[in-house]
């Protein structure tokens, strides 16, 4: 990282959330901050990215009061944003990608469907040290105090990782207040799954129509994973990968099957 | 396995894409085959899902006349066509979740953005053994039938695995015949990445937007890479991982990071 960091900040929840604004507001103590948000919520929807229509892009005077330096709306989705951010507006490529303060979990499975971790993966795609950060609590109007003592603990040692490379990190934090948190745990990612639950319903017009309902559920038990930690009241970090590669199976593929190169 | 197999089918171009009836006319020959797929093209939606509005599905009987047992097209994207499936259209777990062919490659870290494989990766969360498959060749109407050789190879290993555990394979396919394919290599995903450049326009009214461009950029060399395989003519598969914890980087931070608990 340089001297002075570029931040980039960005979320799922849209630019007005108060999850982003109290990112933004612990961001600006580590660097220059630009964000850059969806105009609109956009949850769950993963590492999707806007092709065949343009977007949009608003400047956005929500976080003058806070010392950030530019900060914009943008009409797609979160890797949309960071790919924009990086690839056209920011004047060099960031030190950081920060991504939340989600408003609910993203612990163990859930990094697949999460957009705010899906913008962080997207800047570790281009070797930017990348943070998602999600709190325990779906509330729209949740107070991020609490939370925001998470963000400047990690932050602080992610500052000091000098001629390290670049991470990328998924950062659950527990509903409860700061000095409650029974510490920060590096841990593994839980093994979890949605069990769906599909309501039938028919529509005035004889035609069936479903939601998609369902329950998270824990296949059990690692005691190194985020779910478990989070459970007894530590915030985890899950370092996540970019190389999806499962090495193990790799190797059993190669030894077992028939007629490979 | 169980003896008498059930394969889910799907993709993210739409169910009436030629790659969706090339990969059915080729599982049929391995068991009962139920088609979900999207209404229409959803590529690079990545492992999004629909919330908040309910889905539509619709019997089609496009896929009669080749002995698929029920073929369905979903309003939602290609993870929603798998949920659905699993948690409401079938009778059982299926026991191969095929998702593809998909017109275009999902080499490298393409499978970030990839409908097709988010489909396969849904499916394996559910710990079903799942494959994407993606032929070179972007043009909707291009010829499926020497990929559907490939496919029938994949297929006849796979169905020997008796008594492994379920994997999810991303599996890419030379757009040139059979005969010509050098051989099958199990590979690492390739380090590549999306080098966006964003066209800036203004439209009638003075306001700018942005289309995204770019070009896919091999950031350099892995022998064993599927991007290597691919330019050698090779068909690539890429075993993946579903638990996405770093465990490199796990261990450095426990190491390196003051505070932890």
């Amino acid at each position: 990282m340089s001297d002075e960091k570029l931040i980039l900040v960005t979320n799922d929840d849209g630019y007005d959330s108060k999850g982003i604004r109290a990112l933004a507001e612990v961001a600006v103590n580590y660097g220059r901050v630009v964000v850059l948000a969806p105009s609109k919520q956009q949850s769950a929807k993963g590492h999707s990215i806007t092709l065949g229509k343009p977007l949009r892009l608003k400047k956005v005077n929500d976080f003058d009061d806070i010392g950030v330096e530019a900060a914009y709306s943008c009409s797609g989705l979160p890797v949309d944003c960071v790919k924009i951010a990086v690839g056209h507006i920011l004047d060099r490529q960031p030190d950081l990608c920060l991504s939340g303060i989600n408003h609910g979990s993203n612990s163990a499975t859930n990094i697949v469907y999460s957009g705010t971790m899906a913008a962080a993966t997207e800047a570790a795609l281009s070797d930017i040290y990348s943070i998602g950060f999600s709190l325990m609590n779906f509330d729209p109007d949740c107070n991020m105090e609490e939370a925001k003592k998470t963000v400047d603990w990690v932050l602080q040692r992610v500052i000091k990782e000098k001629d390290q490379k670049a991470k990328l990190l998924n950062v659950n934090i527990p509903d409860i207040s700061f000095d409650k948190i029974r510490g920060v745990k590096v841990c593994r990612q839980g093994n979890a799954k949605w069990k769906e639950a599909f309501v039938e319903r028919v529509d005035p017009f004889g035609h069936k129509y479903y939601w998609l309902t369902g329950f998270f559920e824990h296949k059990g038990g690692h005691e190194e994973s985020d779910i478990h930690a989070l459970q007894q009241g530590y915030v985890s970090i899950v370092p996540a990968v970019i190389d999806r590669t499962h090495y193990d199976d790799l190797n059993t593929l190669r030894n077992n099957w028939t007629g490979l190169s």
